[in-house]
């Protein structure tokens, strides 16, 4: 912070915000960024300076004095609402809630087969407590009734970001989602205590707890009830699924639906894939995360030292979460004893069941896409064993 | 109908229905039967007569002229409600739900690896418009309501059907799923129009739509809320899943949550397996059903005839469900060129993922269970290609 950089004011990314030097750095302009898997693992809660970064645009400059959020129903309601209305006026929740890119694990699934889009290892996800109002508040305050869905299937929202054209980046997501009192959709300005980072959305961010990350605007300005999804890039053609037979040249985003909830996935945070373990100590200590979209909460985790063989089941830190509205993480442990036909070196892997006994796939096979979205194999990762002088 | 059987009255099976002789029984007493996969995909809705039949005890007789339905809040009120009282008091609900055994496909389970239990191809699995009343009414009715859940974690429900001992069928759901009003359970006595036939739970059958079979009690007479999972046999000790290592001699069944919501599933109907397809037609046509639980609907099923090198995305019939609250199946129809390098063979597979992408595994290899519960690996038979003179 003492040390002055010059700006280049016909940059847009000049006025992006200083990084904690321990997040891998995956792409710069725009920012994306990750923390070491190890350091995901330490807390249940992750530090806001650690909390993974996924910005598409620049980070925005928002205008604190003038800023109101507008949120409309067309042919009711439209209202505008400056950050101390939205604190007064409406009751404020908190939801301990994960956040995950859709292109988490994406590194590995081009380790089977090359797929476009940014490198992301396993630590495009982290945990948040989110403080703030229930979109569903607002939307009823602009109008909207629980019997307008035929009218309202989808609920816009845009972020302040703009590209060089001066699009905004954007999301929707499905009235039932937005307006189901049990899916606890926040308007949040609020992360872990304090303001919400420029980073992560100063000074709004809507929280879609159980969805991927890509529809959780930051920078959030307006919000649109629609009977069309939203327009943009990045629900339109992109963040959409394909199955492994499309390839790039056949793409056609229209016969995809975009993607919301998230499927159930796992990764091994330590120890480090390509580490060595000391066979002295006859057992190896393996711990990571877990997590499934919709609010479905982590039955078990089965986790293998050789290759999927022998299973174990991992011992479950989930911080008391109600099974059937579970918007965080579950993170876990297990001691393994290291065997005795070990040959060198471990093959681990783990894979977790959800609350609905939905499976993580066991390879890439059936799941790789050509955009290289929610890779939930089971995770792999190969420890050497051996003898300490 | 005509030829008169001579009954032994000492069997607790005498009174045990007429069946239609084109159901596949996979055990006589109880009886448990499923229609042929080739009949299941033909229509949308199942016939009563061909609906799958999985009954744990004898097919109990009730005496309609007494019969009441008894619901039980303690603490609160008990009702005893009879079948005029019900259909007159409630309003009335249809809702359009597969019904599906937990046991289903646990024959190719076997296949891999044996397990004990009924050995059910993959039949174990129909459709049916229900009628009755929503469940949430009764129990509000008798004085339950949205805040109770932390005294009332359970709705428990008990069946007429009785073991050697007395003991009742039994089940329980979480209180968050009975009362949902966007959860759709309802205690039903019609199945698709007609009055719910004897082994079909006569003259009520509570329906939890997008849970295992187990879970919606036939011949249900009785539904109280409590702190704890009904006691019964099939909520403790089965119906429960553990990882691949663990073998009968290690099942510890307080260590593992009751099954409720089905995984997503797909299976082939036509062809059948080890059938032949002629080469001179040039392509083949394939069907099957795809379902998954919790209401989440189906994406996309794909088909693969090279044992799933090549995907081709199948064509979805899902009559129009909401993708929200989607309990009933999508059937789904393929027709893929018979590849040039076939080798007088078809390894013919499918998969399907769900609304909230999930996705089956690619094999047994990491659901395998010793009660071969669940099985939901990609479906795979092989076909003969051969050339017809
Ligand atoms: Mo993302
Ligand atoms: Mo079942």
């Amino acid at each position: 912070a003492d040390k002055i950089k010059h700006k280049d004011l016909s940059d847009p990314f000049a006025n992006d915000p200083y990084r904690h030097p321990a997040l891998r750095v995956n792409s710069e302009k725009p920012f994306n960024a990750e923390p070491p898997p190890s350091l995901l693992v330490d807390s249940f809660v992750t530090p806001n300076e650690l909390f993974f970064v996924r910005n598409h645009l620049p980070v925005p400059q928002c205008d604190m004095q003038n800023f109101k959020l507008r949120v409309e129903v067309p042919g009711k309601k439209t209202i505008n609402l400056s950050m101390d209305n939205l604190k007064k006026n409406f009751k404020e929740h908190t939801i301990m809630a994960t956040m995950q890119c859709a292109g988490n694990r994406r590194s590995q699934m081009s380790g089977y087969k090359t797929v476009k889009g940014l490198s992301w290892r396993y630590g495009a996800i982290s945990t948040a407590e989110w403080t703030g109002v229930k979109l569903r508040d607002l939307l009823l305050q602009a109008g909207l009734t629980e019997e307008d869905e035929a009218k309202f299937a989808h609920i816009q929202f845009e972020g302040l970001d703009k590209d060089a054209s001066g699009g905004h980046y954007g999301s929707s997501i499905p009235f039932s989602v937005a307006m189901n009192p049990f899916r606890d959709v926040l308007v949040a300005y609020k992360m872990n205590g304090t303001d919400i980072p420029a980073d992560h959305g100063c000074p709004l961010r809507v929280i879609i707890p159980g969805n991927i990350g890509a529809r959780s605007v930051k920078w959030l300005y307006k919000i649109v009830a629609s009977d069309q999804e939203s327009p943009s890039h990045w629900q339109q053609n992109d963040y959409k699924s394909f199955n492994p037979s499309v390839d790039f040249g056949q793409l056609d985003y229209k016969t995809a639906p975009a993607i919301q909830e998230y499927p159930v996935q796992s990764a091994i945070c330590t120890p480090r894939d390509g580490s060595k373990v000391d066979v002295d100590e006859e057992k190896v200590t393996i711990k990571g995360y877990a997590w499934s979209g919709g609010g479905r909460g982590i039955l078990r985790v089965d986790v293998s030292v050789d290759g999927g063989k022998e299973w174990h089941v991992a011992e479950l830190q989930d911080a008391g979460q109600k099974i059937s509205r579970v918007w965080a993480w579950t993170l876990w442990e297990a001691e393994i004893p290291i065997p005795k036909d070990h040959g060198g070196k471990l093959d681990i892997c783990c894979k977790a069941i959800d609350s609905s006994h939905n499976v993580q796939p066991d390879t890439m096979k059936g799941i790789w896409n050509v955009r290289g979205l929610l890779n939930t194999a089971w995770h792999r990762i190969h420890v050497g064993v051996v003898q300490e002088e």
